[in-house]
């Protein structure tokens, strides 16, 4: 979880769909749904609402840039009357942070009104839009959500339900997907056949609900049912739950980065709580690259179960050595990199108090470009601390991903262009350690059915020939 | 022209187009052309630019509900890189008054990307969505210019140029539309073929521009060209202008509705010069309802040059009567119409010293509901007026307009329901004239090629059977 | 009136006070009456109100940068509960602008919560900061209004009632003032005693107002009862009204340029309608300029009415040459000087059919800088018009104001630095005549109380050695 | 440290001053050290600069309503020049909540412009207010600071020097005051004798620095010098540093729940680590309430340090148990009481896997109303923890704070009303512990000198018996 700092990596999305089969407003629950999933995507967001009621086109919308807490006031809210509806929180890359890409995508087709939520990426987007272009379809945003619409729409012609068009549609996109669609009548979720991104299921009294994290589901108050695995089309109706598992591989492949970073701690994935894999993380790295040392810290947030879980192995005391500044928003304005204020540092502080005269072992998720590990390393120091460890709790990162993480391109990535112990001086480490990319299936129980494409440069799907984004986004 | 009060009628739509073949930036040319368009619709505006000499794909836009010196600042403008580009403003009923219904229209096809504004209204656009919908096609937004696009796409693929499918496209949408489109090497501007609404080119150094009334030519420093005619499409690329008038029909169908409320008086459309077609107004008024009174007064702004008329005709001197308050925004505060609060006339107020103790003739252009009519009867007494007689500028409302007019149902108009001397009672008048319906070809110079289905039932095409906004938008 | 057109000289202030002896809220009348004063002030205005049965310390304040309809919405206007209160719009120069100084001033002092809204401008206010500050004050705005209030207050331990500190107050003061005032329990008027500025009584079934102009009155659906006489202090108190004229004195010198330009024409200012005025400069121009033409039109909007009364004087035909677009609002971006916007001309356009090969006689209230009237004439050059002959309904500009108006220094001034006829050739007119110094006097029904010095340099009162604005402000 | 979280017993307010000797900017660096104190004060900000080398009266405002990312943009501090300047974050209750009480507050006065920023409260502020208004003196705001200044501007009449009229005015103000003072060419900090809230001097180059708390420095690069004693005059002229420490008395009264709650725990105050306090906090708590127990948890963030402290002192595991939610922001739409919502916990979630099945010690910093320990007790029990014995790093809270911390009458407070094991039954606790009243200096090391009216009813100086908010604000 990365607070509402500049995430390193860059987030992805979170979606949350409900449906209320005794008919009460889903819309306000949507909003607190995706306000713990706001970790996933901060730079826009939306909510689709309809009546299951009504005729089969209506829809009330509301999609903005920015938190959730500046995109809808309780007015807005408060209009968004319907029993169904889906919300969606976006990250992107700036070129295409612009106001027509936000989600949910509402659109209306043969049947009536259609909203959809995706996280994930597709490969094959850019040949599908080509293909769809090539029969005389139109894009107005550059997401993958509307080629996946168009998809269901034209299958929905063929077949009797709308769950069977998604089912279609499935066999023709390739990449990473969890998606929430409201029909007219059903909520509708979906998960890639690699089960890259995680979706699962809750309910609350007679409503259902579909999230990105479980989280989602806790924090309004719902009961948590289970995950929808790989290749599953969940549909939701007047009459309950159906499962269509038809599209299921046998080739699993979810997103270890989900774990490491991404996913806020008190979710639980696939059946793996991803406090405790941090906590495993932990506890690998003290066993892989020992140190003597007098503490373990975490840079916050997503380092701290990390450092708890070597701390507990070495037996080293865990502390706290950061205090971070939340308040730091989409508004705030970045120190320039004047020399006056190259020295202001707002987002962390050190707890001189726990390091001085320490020797300490700093625990972070991951190094991309190294500046900022450097710029901690050296605050640590200027603290007081005799040694400054770095123990990262994954694997150096190698590769790009095109499954939905947005990290940059490999010239940029340190751990492409250096070795080990060249970043560690780079960074000003007394010793750096990394996980190792053969105990990964640790973090979750042993599942070997995870993605390392970013570490390995192994992708389970052929990357795509010419980036989606290119084209259309700039 | 209506100021920024409240229209009476209902406005409708403003487009601009602009291709600077010397590859100068359009964007804040096109602001002001469309700000000079304002009175054409006041509810949400928008600007897309692209450059002819970028990639295909490419397009900067700005869209979003207001005025035009609400949606766009100067660091928007500015950031509007392009050398071709249209916009649009925007007016239309609450239902549908929300942001994804902005325009123009940006979309990528299979060869770019294309931007469409559109004026008008089109009475088989439940039919084609529904017949495009059962291809597979999605619908976001429910304005027509989603339609045109559509139907631009897939004609784009059996022909060899975009003004081809333009045209075939023509062949299959009735009703009234002004459109301009902007493609990647491209600007086209296309006139229906009855030529409901107004569209115009100009030029400005090595500029082309095309825009719904000529006054907006004026505001930017442009040479007014030409009409673009009835049926005529127009092709602008770096070669020059080219015309192709073969979907031109042999029956106009001009809205005789621009010349008396909706234009600017400063405009000339088709030859016709609309102040000068008020001023007829009044002097036929003068010529077939003659009163003996003191002054001629006009209800601001469209009232005033016909009262100029009628007082050029009939002798009586011409006078101001009325003050109004042109700071009335969209976020004003309504009275309410508690007893206190009944009194409070915000927009108009009287010059008692032009018509105390005179029998004054009050011109205005039209009686809608008559609830305005017979408060500024009142206020006119009030101010010692001795006498009030109405004169209105266009024959009685009695039928809905489905060519781009926002009337309201026959029900709720007077002239439906009420016979003359009736309205007159009911307005406190002492006496009451309305324009000839078969004079109203002189406000044209004779031309019989306009429609006034409005007055007279008499539709140039047949009424849709199901109302297009009835669907999506509610 | 300027309509929401930059003004050329700057405006001043308006002010609108009620007390509602039924107890109702007064706070939406004030908002309706300010709005009908906008002209006067465009930069910020505000409202407050408290309760009369309330402590004596209660109130509820709104203010803002910006026009009327920006700084209130309906809600804030709801919650302010009062039935007592002032409210003001303001104008100054850029430096000023600042939030601080938004008015009514809002304090308390030993007797309770005093609020006050201020038009004017006193010549001894640095003297009297000075004064106060050697006694231990301390300045939060750089408004007069905060001198005042603290000589009241001062005056107020000295004597049993508000309104006799009032009157202290203004033994001190010198300058134009007129001021409304809410006490715990008392509105307030106060007018200088020149009578610079104009101040009315109105009445609403058992409600008082106070305000800048009768208009003011109209648009609330009050009663007009009288102007407050120069040197007047109107108490309104549980008991009605109350009139102390002990500070009148024998030379008026009431501003003859709220007749000509500033003040709404509907307006009934010390017995003379403002209307009637600007016919009457028309008149005497026509006769002290006559001129052989075909037309006689007015800059919109303070040029219209003397271009009427030049119309009926010399029998030359009224027309309307401009159209406006007053659309034009607080955050319009301005064309910039470059050669390619250097032609857009936004706020007016030409009706090139009314002055196409005409010779007119174009009515303006002024030349400040002689830039705008250049644009105007060309622009009607450029429009056919064969001759055009400039006439303006006030004498030369040759000094600067210390009462309230925003008029640049003299070397700014073009009458300043150049000859009428020089002024005629810079300006690119055929013939150009001012109005009569010494026939201002008609303007106002031969009324010899009124202040000239702005053509004259004839100052009622001493101007001030220092510029008030120079060390507060900048 | 409070997070974005509602505060549980109020905020007060924090400041931040700063000169820099060579002339450069120092808006942008005032900006960054409110940033870093945000956690005193969530309601408004403001910062006042103005240039030493300037005229006497110069300054440059920016203040309003939210956090210092809303209220600030890059182009405001960019505009405001000046190389000396104040700056403040505010939190107040509802009722005063008002624009015209945002800090720091700039008048002029007899020698210049002064900006004032405050923190504390003083208790005779309602008969220094009623004093001067009885000579005259008129109040635009509510809040001390004013009056504060009044004292200021009379005293500089009698004597030399800006620090000599801030000497004469702390003889007559009594209470709590942190205060920093921009006057044309100096910077002032001062400190009331009792030494109730923080104030620390730091230094960056040739910039000086004061600031609440020594975090501020932190994030803004410069260096600790040392605290500003209680009862000390700091003037920073550009000669450097003088003290006046003639005002200091012998009886100290620092506020204790400084350390307990309402700074960083990475300040350092009065030679105290903040976090250290809490740690020992933590271990009194552990010798005084030991339990035998599965693991030690904080409630974030104020309680995670005495957690830490209670683990190392009991030898039980720390653990982290919950996730914050750190977007809740000002805007933030509350779940409503009803059935549907009231399960809906937004701001923090459990995480299951570290307390499931566990005997878990809850730490946090205080009961208030004990709604929210109720809640939180809950969530764990729910979360499978077999029992919960929370423990509280202060003693209970009994009596109302006069010296700026806004803790709720008596009344509301539940220890007010209930003994410490009814309480432990309210909020479904298996133990209850508070810390004892008489190990309190050891939070700071033994120091006698502090406040502990809150919990002993000792007040340091008698409460007023009027209290200050009741007639300004209502």
């Amino acid at each position: 979880m990365s607070g509402v700092e500049e995430p390193k990596l860059g987030e992805e999305c979170g979606v949350f769909g409900m449906y209320d089969l005794d008919g009460n407003d889903v819309a306000s629950t949507i909003y607190y749904g995706l306000f713990s999933l706001q970790h996933r995507g901060q730079e826009s967001c939306g909510i689709a609402v309809s009546r299951t009621d009504g005729p089969p086109r209506n829809s009330n919308v509301c999609k903005g840039m920015g938190l959730v807490n500046e995109v809808f006031d309780a007015e807005a809210i408060e209009k968004m009357q319907g029993d169904i509806g889906v919300g969606h929180v976006r990250y992107s890359t700036a070129g295409a942070s612009v106001a027509e890409n936000t989600q949910p995508l509402v659109l209306n087709y043969i049947k009536g009104t259609l909203s959809l939520a995706h996280n994930g990426n597709l490969i094959n987007a850019v040949e599908l839009r080509q293909k769809l272009e090539l029969s005389g379809a139109i894009f107005q945003t550059s997401i993958d959500s509307e080629v996946i619409a168009y998809l269901i729409a034209r299958e929905r012609l063929n077949v009797g339900k709308v769950e069977e068009a998604v089912k279609r549609a499935m066999e023709k996109i390739k990449g990473a997907y969890s998606i929430v669609i409201a029909s007219p009548r059903k909520l509708i979720g979906v998960r890639d056949p690699f089960g890259f991104r995680p979706l699962c299921i809750g309910k609350r009294d007679n409503a259902y609900i579909i999230a990105s994290e479980s989280c989602a589901l806790d924090t309004v108050g719902a009961e948590f049912i289970r995950d929808i695995e790989p290749g599953e089309i969940v549909t939701i109706t007047s009459e309950g739950i159906k499962s269509d598992k038809s599209m299921s591989g046998d080739k699993c492949a979810k997103c270890i980065f989900e774990y490491i970073y991404f996913s806020r701690p008190d979710s639980y994935m696939d059946g793996v709580c991803v406090y405790s894999s941090r906590i495993t993380a932990g506890k690998i790295l003290a066993q892989q690259h020992p140190v003597d040392a007098d503490i373990v810290v975490g840079v916050p947030e997503s380092g701290n179960a990390a450092a708890m879980g070597y701390a507990m192995e070495s037996g080293i005391p865990y502390g706290t050595a950061f205090i971070k500044n939340s308040y730091v928003g989409r508004t705030f304005i970045k120190p320039k990199q004047s020399a006056r204020e190259s020295s202001v540092m707002v987002k962390l502080n050190v707890l001189r108090e726990v390091v001085n005269d320490k020797r300490v072992v700093m625990i972070d998720d991951s190094i991309v470009r190294g500046t900022t590990s450097d710029r901690i390393v050296k605050a640590l120091k200027d603290a007081g601390a005799k040694e400054v460890h770095v123990r990262i709790s994954s694997p150096p990162f190698l590769y790009p991903c095109y499954f939905g993480t947005d990290i940059p391109s490999s010239r940029q990535l340190i751990a492409h262009n250096h070795s080990i112990d060249e970043i560690c001086e780079l960074i000003g480490a007394d010793s750096l350690g990394y996980l190792d990319i053969n105990r990964l299936d640790e973090l979750i129980d042993g599942d070997k059915g995870y993605c390392n494409a970013c570490f390995s440069g192994n992708y389970p799907l052929d990357p795509p020939k010419e980036d989606i984004r290119g084209d259309y986004e700039k």
